[in-house]
Order: C-alpha cells, then sequence, then structure tokens
C-alpha cells in the first residue's frame, strides 16, 4: 500500500471537514492487482481507464474530382489548443459505437452530416491514456457551421490547410495519412508515424 | 435533473448511516450536457467512458507451413463464461498502448511472449461499452502455461478448435477473420460482422 497522491491524506484517523475528498487515495482493492483510486468516504473505486477518442477526415469533392477535394477543419473554441485548427473529433460516449461517435462529434463540432467510408488510422497518445480511432468519411453537404466546440469551421482545399496553426500532431498525421491513400479503398489503417511523438508540448 | 439509478437515495436531506454512498446519484454538472454520476458525500463526480479490450490471434507455425498453423487459447477461469474459451485479451490500461496492451495480456493469461504483426479487427460492443482492438500476432515460443484467469491454455490447429465452447462471439468472429486472410500482410481491418450480435446470452 502507499500514498503518493499530491493531495494525499492522513491516512491515520477518520476523515474530517477540510480534508480532501473523493476518490484520491491509492490502494490496491481485495483481488486486484493494480493500486487504484478509493474514497474512505464512501468506498467508491475510481477504475481509471483509457478513453476512445472518435474523429474523421471529412471531405467535400468541388465538382466530383479528386483534386477538387476540401476537408473539413474545426478553429477550437476551448482548451487545449484553442484557436488551433483541428478535426471534428471527441470522447466516444457509453454505449455508442466509434463509427457512430465520430458521425456525432461531427455534427456537435461543425454541424456536418458524414457517412463514414472507413477507419484511417488507429493513434495511440498513451501520456493522455488515449486510443484515438480517426475515419475517413464523406460529407453529404457542405453545409457547416460552428458547434459550441469551434470557433469557426471551414473546407481546406490541400494547399490552403493552415499547417502553422494545427492543433495537434495526430491531426497532421491523419490529414497527410489520408492524402497518402486518396483512391484507395482498401489498405491498412495508419498508426503513429515511427519515431514521431503524439505530444502538442 | 433526474434521479434512476436502481439504489436511488432520497435527495431531499442529507445522507445518513444506511443510506446508498458512493456516485450513484444522476445530474447534470455545470458545463456539461449529459447525465453523470454524483457522490452526494464527497462531489466526486464519476464520468464513465467506454472501454478498450485489446487482445490477439497469436500463432505457432508447427514447422513453419500455414496448414501447421496452431493458435493459442485459454479456457476462462473467471466471470463470464469460466470454463469456456477465448483469445488472450483484457483491459487496456492506463498510459499503454493497444499493442503493449495485447501483448502483456497474453503474456498475464497465457504466460507466452509474442510479436505483434498488424491489427486484425476493431469491433464495437456497445452494449457493454467496449471497444475492441484485435492484433495479429505470432508466439516467440510454444511455451506457454495458464495465467491466474485462465483455468487452461493450449495451441489449437484450425480442425481441433473447441468451436462448441468458445466464450464471446467476438472470439469467434476474431478467428474466422484472421483464417480469411491467411499470408496476406496488408488488409483492411475487420468490424462486426453485419447483422450479427456481440452479446453472448
Amino acid at each position: 500500500m502507499s500514498d503518493d497522491t499530491p493531495a494525499a491524506a492522513d491516512t491515520s484517523r477518520p476523515r474530517q471537514d477540510g480534508d480532501p475528498a473523493g476518490p484520491i487515495h491509492r490502494d490496491i482493492p481485495d483481488g486486484d492487482n493494480r493500486e487504484r483510486l478509493i474514497c474512505r468516504d464512501c468506498g467508491f473505486i475510481h477504475y481509471q481507464n483509457p478513453v476512445i477518442v472518435v474523429g474523421a477526415v471529412a471531405s467535400w469533392q468541388d465538382g466530383g474530382a479528386p483534386s477538387g477535394e476540401r476537408i473539413l477543419l474545426c478553429r477550437r473554441a476551448i482548451e487545449p489548443r484553442t484557436g488551433f485548427w483541428t478535426l471534428p473529433a471527441g470522447y466516444l460516449e457509453l454505449h455508442e459505437t466509434t463509427e457512430a461517435g465520430a458521425i456525432r462529434e461531427t455534427w456537435e463540432e461543425a454541424q456536418a452530416r458524414i457517412s463514414i467510408d472507413r477507419l484511417l488510422a488507429v493513434y495511440n497518445v498513451p501520456r493522455l491514456s488515449q486510443v484515438q480511432t480517426i475515419y475517413q468519411a464523406t460529407l453529404l453537404s457542405p453545409d457547416i457551421a460552428p458547434g459550441e466546440e469551434s470557433l469557426e469551421v471551414g473546407l481546406f482545399a490541400w494547399d490552403v490547410i493552415p499547417w502553422e496553426e494545427i492543433a495537434f500532431p495526430t491531426v497532421r498525421w491523419a490529414l497527410h495519412q489520408h492524402r497518402s491513400v486518396i483512391g484507395q479503398s482498401e489498405f491498412a489503417p495508419f498508426g503513429n508515424p515511427i519515431a514521431e511523438s503524439a505530444d502538442y508540448f
């Protein structure tokens, strides 16, 4: 047993008013083999698991030619990386499939309707305990508008993507990997590029 | 606001000894748009997220010929589906990549060392809020032994896989999908077969 959280409480006496509360004490529950966070008020064990981020590289074809492809990007209204551009993406919710989550996030962040084409990439961001599943998708119309978490949204031809203002490495990876398989309908999904960090600071 | 958990407490008075404890009250936190589980003792908000299951179809080649392939299966020592056969698989841990998790689970459940070859499948089990990433992998040796969560482990040629005693639909799917791409090194990963349920009861 150990107790090394920043807000570690004195564990030798019952909790008193003013003590830190919630599942903040590290201990190994019965029948487990790892330390978990436990609340000494209510006994709750907070099993922490990695989270799943779902998102889409959503395209609109001007005139139908691949050269006319424009990609949906959202300028972030929230931390982290407020003001930078990202793909529509966010946390998968309970009882939701990864495809449904990508469709929902694209609606919430860009008020855009898409159909999922295929899995583009599975990224691991272990520092943040994130697994990201990013799909290739087709916009059902070019009608887009910023949702609550976006300052603005846009459909960008490749040459005018704001590369210097991209929010996260995974967004840059997904855009380039998407570009590398244009016209292919069957390919193994990409992962993290070798030797590149997913960290953005 | 609503409060429809089975153990819903009387919310009109402070908690008293004997009342149910822990984050069991449903309410929408400030700045959120969904109901979350909140503890009225300690104020903790329990954000529930889908979980990621990582696993492997791990092969050993007798004599090196594809026809000599044997696949690692584990007979479950734990609920659910105790006594049934499964692939080595389990919950991804914090700060772990999906590939590392599949390697760890194969070690924990079958004391077997593998190298990851490629992503075989991404399954969604929305009823259980699970996303499963299943890899094709190669056993580094045929030395295997049951871990704590396995009653026994075995290397099975295709014709002797105990199909009637497979624990979960996803295990059956992964085995058949693995079989369908033997010899291929580049393919789009599989998903849930259309119109098949991932439920096992």
